[in-house]
């Protein structure tokens, strides 16, 4: 049985940041993040006695292992049985993102159900066009940099105290354990809404979703906490709602902090036990 | 300018559950869990004169704030801009998931662009189907109870072991403390893989699909372990793959209790510190 080899991007990528201690000294140092970037699997079939391909999803990964992630995608998903259906996979995008496209190209013999295909699958979030980048994509929506206010900066002391405060607004979180939130804070630190979900990108979108309703927008001079990791997909929400910091408990992936370095937002990770990494935008703090 | 009043469901479940401490005791007990359920995203608009409407995304989402979470997703998109632009949001679903789908109707002028949301947006995994439950969705893609060996058990020594035997296999991790892990050992404990991608579907579907392509699939007496929560879309894969015993460092989401109960998986949650809980299925541990 044929292997099949693919080609292996980086899984880490290294990001020149300053951790601010808990009395406020300030070392600048090299960090190392888990890397972000969109993969399209498309699928390879015959139909009507030709061969066609189609984009079957677009999802936000870490590279490596992307034969064996559309692979499993396409069985967990019941469109696949066994690897004999499959006759090749291989990247198949354009310069400069060409490993970002993976197609599963099927036996001439294998019927697949598209229509159940159709049904089964549902969206998340947008991210990259084909054959464009993630950033790029963004830009497309009409997003913009945020802008800077040179007369109002956040204390350290003041993101410190976002966990606790966060944390005593959850309803839910506290009898279960498992759930997402995502806070507004106003810069003196005052907390405005928190929402919670199973999905941290729900939690978010409910979150703004508020603001859009009570006519809010643009969220300028506002903070947004994340209780978890710090997404692509989330900086992206930031950004539209035009959110000059974004503060995560966990890490940053790498295109979160390449979309808050194109984007003017400031992002802090780890911020937890008193302590937080800048990974962008240390002019908005008192630092 | 008009509120949109949505119903409210239920945020929290309660499960019976039983607790392993340390020694070996086990405890029943009354456990809270977040729930996990989908909601269709709808978009009502005039096209051509006439009045149409669509699904745009489905989520799985934590019931409550459903109508800010609609309008947080299709601001946040980029589809829409101000909340004059929308008419109506309501849920419309049939009985009796009545609550599983919302819809937003904008004013008759409002023109959006679909090309743009045909686009931008991608798919993740599989769900509901619009009108059915996901566990009868899961049923229709062919999905059945997974098997259980009366020969073969695991012990709870073993499963205490899973999260150190993991963390020290993840080779991203250590760097970057940003990764989710998914790993698969044997019902002795030795780990056959792991790995890991900032999307925890995606880390479960490579090791699946790994196994897939190295044709060891059904994957009968073996462990899945995770390193964050189980959600009913990572449950659905084990189910695929007939992984009959799920442990995850984190809690599960309602939805993923009732799938472990439905395809007879043993669920354990909050496998750290050497305790975990019992969701579903102790007759596969030795206790």
């Amino acid at each position: 049985m044929a292997q099949f080899a693919v080609q292996v991007k980086n899984e880490k990528s290294e990001f020149e940041i300053l951790r601010v201690s808990e009395n406020d000294s300030v070392a600048a140092e090299t960090d190392v993040l888990a890397v972000e970037e969109p993969l399209e699997i498309r699928l390879g079939y015959a139909e009507d006695g030709k061969f066609i391909h189609k984009a079957i999803s677009i999802t936000m990964r870490t590279p490596a292992g992307d034969a064996e992630l559309a692979a499993g995608f396409l069985f967990t998903e019941g469109i696949l049985q066994s690897k004999n259906q499959i006759s090749n996979i291989k990247h198949c995008g354009k310069f400069p993102n060409n490993q970002n496209t993976i197609r599963i190209d099927l036996q001439p013999d294998v019927k697949i159900n598209l229509k159940k295909l159709e049904r089964n699958f549902y969206t998340t979030s947008s991210c990259g066009v084909c054959g464009k980048t993630s950033l790029e994509a963004l830009l497309t929506a009409g997003a913009e940099k945020v802008g800077f206010n040179k007369f109002s900066r956040i204390s350290a002391e003041t993101i410190r105290r976002l966990p606790e405060k966060t944390r005593a607004a959850q309803t839910i979180f506290d009898r279960t354990g498992g759930i997402h939130a995502a806070a507004l804070f106003d810069y003196a630190g005052n907390l405005i809404d928190v929402k919670e979900d199973v999905g941290r990108h729900n939690a978010v979108d409910k979150l703004i979703g508020k603001q859009f309703l009570d006519e809010n927008l643009p969220l300028a001079d506002k903070i947004l906490f994340l209780s978890g990791r710090a997404s692509f997909e989330l900086l992206q929400k930031a950004v539209m709602a035009r959110i000059p910091i974004v503060c995560a408990v966990g890490a940053p992936s790498s295109l979160a902090v390449e979309a808050a370095k194109n984007f003017n937002i400031t992002l802090l990770g780890f911020v937890r036990d008193r302590r937080f990494n800048i990974y962008n935008g240390i002019e908005r703090l008192e630092i």
